[in-house]
């Protein structure tokens, strides 16, 4: 707010809103803006309510990566002056009104856990794709089983994004929301990583074995490591949740079951961290 | 409680510490146990307070792990029947008595976002070696140049543990508490990878040239991939924070500076998913 809250409260306008009731005052956001010379009040604003149709992107980079992506529907940006200014570029190529608001008002929307660095978005989820609709570029996709974890599904989308996986396919059932700690966890790979939302798992892997895809579930009961699989593209790798692992269907759905063999003490890894090592050994596998 | 709780509450002591002051009653803890028939109310412990001679490990794997590693000194444990229960074989293989409390307690003791499980070990920190007592079996140690989020050390040292790290190298100053959520998110790897504290990382680094290291920094501009780099044991991975990466003398302090090139649309990876990477190529590269 010091610094660039001047050139920042001119370019943006405060308020362009004509489609919703006026913002109603709310008991914590606002509570005691610091009034400095020159310093304009930060202004309260409403925000939507959580529903299904609604996806709060919190974030530098989440946010950030929302707006340069033409398929994410934006409806309104909240930001504190100093994020908005390091947003300009971003928000004047989306042609996007900033309400300015102060940082304490969106913790109280968020919560204090909520890394929300100055900048919130209200928008549209992505549309999710069909299995058929999957386009093969890298030729790898992911499939989790039932991983419900946020962060680690963020963390798992912002890897995949940075790996060019084609698709990361997941059950609408037992996964997490797409927006909120996992888009921030995401880092924006959210916005790079088309999403495959099914019903059924395992019908979703009958349907990549029908399209040429080998199915490769991760599992510490594997008869081989992954390194020792031969793999061809396209590939499908399948991970379970941390503990539970892969369903017994699922795992029966696969073509193979392949293990990260592990040389330490402890055996098993993050979900996230088992899925980069993954990536990476099928990348360098697929390039050979 | 439910279950076990009537075997439970027979196995173990109570209390059995004579060398601190009674517990005092704590305003949230135990408020309201359900009593049950056959069932006693769980009684509430005072805890000891966090100092740096404390490290409070919670959750079943980190803790289960410390009680398993002769080298952790461990000072009580708290856990609910099932807890108890779980880890019983443990618990008698360590001789360490378990004060019973209700879940709630330990709530109340380590805060709403703590994912205890039911239970909290309190122990000394584990002591932190000097650069020169590195014991060399993988021929891997990784060098973090302040790193301070917690999940991400703890995420890194439980990937560390599982590739057989020989020492992760922290900086006194700058780097988390290695107890609590890091030693969570470690999920026991933190009883199994060497911490090496040390106060000046480019003299640490020094010490590891002059022992023979190849000290690898992990930088987005450096003049090659990883993949491209020529490694070899002992090697000396360095890792800088989101954002800041290597700082400027840590970079000067390399002998070579590599990237990890990153085929899609997001360039850079989580630091424990980049730390994984990295440590699944320098395996597969060293084994060549």
């Amino acid at each position: 707010m010091k610094k660039h809250g001047g050139r920042g409260t001119e370019r943006f306008s405060r308020d362009s809103r004509a489609d919703r009731p006026p913002a109603k005052p709310r008991p914590n956001a606002g509570a005691k803006p610091a009034q400095r010379p020159g310093d304009r009040a930060p202004v309260t604003h409403g925000f939507r309510r959580p529903s299904a149709e609604l996806a709060a992107l919190y974030g530098f980079h989440a946010v950030r990566e929302a707006l340069r992506n033409p398929r994410r529907q934006c409806l309104d940006l909240f930001a504190t002056a100093a994020a908005a200014e390091k947003l300009a570029q971003d928000i004047e190529a989306r042609g996007i009104a900033v309400h300015l608001v102060d940082s304490e008002a969106l913790t109280a929307r968020l919560g204090a856990e909520a890394v929300h660095q100055g900048v919130l978005l209200e928008a549209r989820p992505l549309p999710s794709l069909d299995v058929t609709e999957i386009q093969t570029r890298s030729g790898v996709v992911l499939a989790l089983d039932q991983i419900t974890d946020p962060h680690n599904v963020g963390a798992i989308l912002r890897t995949a994004a940075a790996f060019a996986v084609d698709a990361v396919i997941v059950t609408e059932r037992n996964a997490p929301e797409f927006s909120g700690v996992l888009a921030k966890a995401a880092s924006g790979g959210l916005e790079h990583a088309p999403v495959v939302e099914i019903v059924n798992l395992a019908r979703a892997l009958d349907q990549l074995g029908a399209a040429g895809y080998l199915r490769v579930g991760l599992d510490s009961e594997g008869p081989a490591s992954l390194e020792d699989t031969p793999l061809s593209a396209p590939v499908a790798l399948v991970l379970g949740a941390e503990g539970r692992g892969l369903r017994r269907l699922t795992r029966e759905k696969c073509d193979v079951l392949a293990r990260l063999d592990m040389p330490g003490a402890i055996k098993s890894l993050n979900v996230s961290n088992a899925c980069a090592v993954a990536l990476a050994l099928t990348r360098t596998k697929l390039a050979k």
